[in-house]
Formats: structure tokens, sequence, C-alpha cells
């Protein structure tokens, strides 16, 4: 069986990072399915999907490295081509990439108690984005 | 239901970035599945898999991050042990990961606009790359 | 069809990376099931998962990388609040992700031949990680 739901989230642009678990789990409770993987998607190449412990130090944390690793300020040659200032936001989404895939036993994701999926919006403007859950499983 | 198809991708070694969206949305179309997941895989352990905006500008910014987090010329371990000069390839690949999964809904991959599904040559040789397209659904 | 393994394993801390892939190719075979992907997830927000050439210059090299870009003796804001120690552990874990998704095709993973499933430890004790292995094929 498979079934598909989509949420919208609106973040305030590069370092915001959103915790999405209620959602997800949610979708997969509404699904009735009680074994699969669910697969979190976000739409969009300036975002990412992973896990974390959702507290504002971990965030912060990684949100400097990324910064070290990919200046928002730098010079980037994708700003050269469409006069974008998003260069950091491209490389840093491609690094992460913009899909999980989380197993769910028993109606029940497995996540750990500290671990949370989050979209990390690496866009350098606020933004309204797209998420889809694609539930796999029977 | 499963449909697995693979394809060849020649490359012309490290940097080189492969747009293969079209193959990926080819194989959903031919499966006859309207709805479900596909996992690209590239098979292999000095490429990666993830989405970026295919232009030559956020490419070449991506790759520059690469050469400055493992760059090609570094000293490596993995070099001591076979002869080989890749070992920035193996640290690269390896952040990345060979694996990307992606929803399709009524038939067509959930990708943005701006958004491609791309291999990542790492290797420093040019290379013939495997990619397993493995598509569930119904 | 949908089969759900887990198993344990025990690990020494930062650095220590540790091939799954028999386990994983095990639990491909105990499904029964011929053709499909295989979710393997870490559970914890300290570890991460993805597929390297497993020696150990390769492994040195990644932690090194890893050391660069988030060292353990940095300064994160994740140790004001908890008195922890591993700020370096959540970043990297984040940056990697807890999940990979391989296809399997007439029973067997479609791995290269250099290339293995590794869990990658990132936290800075000794921990006992469990990890999900979700099957869904035919």
């Amino acid at each position: 069986m498979v079934a598909t739901q989509n949420f919208q989230i609106s973040t305030n642009g590069q370092g915001d990072v959103r915790d999405v678990t209620r959602q997800v789990a949610d979708a997969v409770s509404r699904s009735g399915m009680r074994s699969g993987i669910v697969t979190v998607f976000a739409v969009g190449s300036t975002a990412g999907m992973t896990t974390i412990e959702f507290e504002a130090g971990a965030i912060a944390d990684l949100n400097a490295v990324f910064e070290q690793l990919a200046p928002r300020e730098g010079e980037y040659r994708h700003h050269l081509r469409w006069g974008d200032d998003n260069g950091s936001s491209h490389v840093r989404a491609a690094m992460v990439g913009p899909s999980l895939t989380v197993p769910f036993v028993d109606g029940a994701i497995v996540l750990g108690t500290w671990q949370q999926i989050v979209l990390l919006e690496f866009d350098t403007r606020a933004r309204s984005r797209e998420v889809v859950v694609q539930i796999v499983g029977e």
C-alpha cells in the first residue's frame, strides 16, 4: 500500500530549522498502515532533510559549521548567473540532501528519544516549503 | 509492486556531475506505477547521489567546497594502503551517500522546478557508473 | 511485503566505524523477498549511516575530515545546555543522516565490490546502538 500526504511549512530563511516529527507521525497514523517506511521529501533545491536533537544549542552549532563550510557571504559562481545570493544555500542543500526515509513499526516511527525529523532551510529568504510524505507499507 | 531498472553513465572523473533526472523519470514511467517511491543508487564507493539546481555555477560552487573540505592533493592514509590517489573521493562519497529516495505521485517524481537528480563523480579518473533505479509502489 | 529486523551493535565512541553489511544482507536473505529496497536506520541523533570502502585508511581519512569540520574539542552551544561534550557528534550526525536505503535484486543487495554499509559512531562515549532494518519488496 502507498499513501501520500503533503504539508506546507513557512520558514524564516537560512538557518531556520523546523521540527516536522509530529506531521510525519500523524501522516503515518492517518495512513492506517502498521509497518513500512516513510519518505519525507523537501521539494526544492535549497532545503535539506535530516534528524537532529531539536534544541537551540545543537541547531546553532550545526548552522555555525555550515557557515564555516559554505559561508553565506562567500563568492559563488551561481550568483553570477542569476544575480542570486543563495550559492551557499545550493551547496549546503546538495550536501545534506532533500530526502529522509524512516522505518515505522506497529504504527510508530522508530526515532530515538532525542531524535527529531527536521527540515533545514538553507535559502537566504523566507520560503513556504512543500514537504511530501510518502508512506509505503502494510 | 517492485520494478528494477539500471543504466550506465560515463563520467570524466572528479567534479563531473551528471543530471540523471530524465533516466529516473523514464524508469518510473515505464514501470506503469502511479504512486510510490523510487530509490536511485550509485553502485561503488566513490560516487554520490543527491539533488541540485543543475547549472554550471552551482556545480562549480559545490566542487569548490568539496575541494576545500577534502582536497584532492591532500594526504590520505588510504593512499598508503593501495597506492591509490582517491582518498578525497572516498571521504566525499561517504559524506554525501550513494542513495536518494524520491516520492512519485500520479506517475511523476515530485521534484521542484529547479531541482535535478544528480550523480556526483568523486573518483579521480573517468568511470563507467552503474545506477540502479528501484521503484516500489502501486 | 514488509519485514522488520533489528540488531544491536556496541561501539567504542567517536570515530568508531562498523561494517554492518553482513547483518543487512542476512536480514534480506531471511525475509525471503527477492526484489525491493532495504532501509537501514540508526536510532539516535549521534550516529550516521552511509557506505564506504571499509579499510582502516579510508576510515581514518573520513574521521580526520570530520575532526577538521566539527572538532571534538570545539566550542558548542549544545554543551552549555546539558553539560554534554558531544556537540561535535550532533553536527556530524545531522550532516550524514541516520538512514540509508539500498535496492536488492534476486535476493542480493546491489553494493559495489569495495562498498560496505557502515554505521558511523559520532558520540563521544561508547554506545550500544540499535539498528532497524526495514525491508519492503516482494
